[in-house]
């Protein structure tokens, strides 16, 4: 791509190291932003570079936050003593979202894949097993995404905090509500089979 | 979407004005630019910022160039007699990309749209009558989408430039180079026969 102007072709370059966003792309949003009153820009530029200079984790979950303690840590109504372990914050949303859960996060800020150079060590675990070792967790559990990275970091930690005796628990895969069977894939459809839950327990979620 | 942190929010927020960027997709941008060093979200910031405010258009053709004069209309080797009419600067660099045109450009910057709001006003085309009065123009070649708004800009274009009697043309639409005739569209594969040329013609092309 050969450019006019070196201040488009920078401004395309540093927009196109954006996961999913090629040159093209690229080019229409900045094009789009030159369409645009100036102040717009003003205004992107600022709240990016604030954000990345003053961005604050929740010193007990790691969850985004702007003060030490994150409004769900610091929040006397929680349990602390039921942790969700989520891969990252839009996990803590997504199921905040739900409003079914009371407890506290560990966001982990991704799983174990040796493929993308990703260990033990670049993820939040040693502050996890650290938490259970203080023995003021009474259950954990694992909402990672089910597939081999989520399922090798599910186990690694399992094993850390298997001496603690705590329980362990993983959110219930099945056939989305709603969902017609035949449409389900059969892996799914297969642990909702093995995983069957008591009638009446179903009905008090109705 | 609720959001654990205003700085967080905010961010998210002004990158989602962009086009084709939901909230979901902008929170993933986000994230990711946590995640990278401080200083690739300063360089972005930095490149936005600079390229807007300092952002400068030729003055003769309108295309995006950090001198006074674009490097196509300052080349004494291309000829300014013959000028090609476009929407974009994207139309640009994409006919410059194939190497095969040595004229100048006219950058409308859109094309009338009334259902978007955009009126003849809005685009660049009192300054290409102006141009075409001087007497120093011998073609105009249209290359706007041929789609109803490009149409209708070509026609009204047409028709402020009709009493200079300098000849217009338009680029071709036919079938594309290396395309098989029974997956092309109709109304190309149409066009392409109606505006048939000598086979001479094509040779030279060669
Ligand atoms: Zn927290
Ligand atoms: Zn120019």
């Amino acid at each position: 791509m050969e450019f006019s102007s070196k201040l488009l072709e920078n401004a395309v370059n540093e927009m196109s190291q954006l996961p999913g966003i090629g040159k093209r792309t690229a080019l229409r949003l900045v094009l789009h932003l030159l369409k645009q009153p100036q102040e717009q820009t003003g205004k992107l530029a600022a709240a990016l570079t604030k954000m990345r200079e003053n961005i604050n984790f929740c010193a007990n979950c790691h969850n985004i936050s702007d003060t030490a303690l994150c409004e769900i840590c610091a929040n006397p109504k929680r349990d602390g003593q039921l942790v969700c372990v989520v891969e990252d914050i839009r996990d803590v949303m997504a199921i905040e979202n739900t409003s079914q859960f009371r407890g506290h996060y560990h966001v982990l800020g991704g799983k174990i894949s040796p493929m993308d150079g990703i260990g033990p060590g670049d993820l939040a675990i040693t502050s996890l097993v650290e938490k259970v070792k203080t023995g003021n967790i009474s259950e954990l559990i694992f909402a990672l995404s089910s597939t081999m990275e989520g399922d090798t970091t599910n186990f690694y930690i399992y094993k850390q905090i298997e001496p603690f005796n705590i329980t362990t628990t993983t959110i219930a895969r099945g056939i989305s509500v709603g969902d017609e069977l035949e449409y389900a894939d059969e892996v799914t459809l297969g642990r909702s089979i093995l995983h069957r839950i008591p009638f009446e327990t179903s009905l008090k979620s109705l």
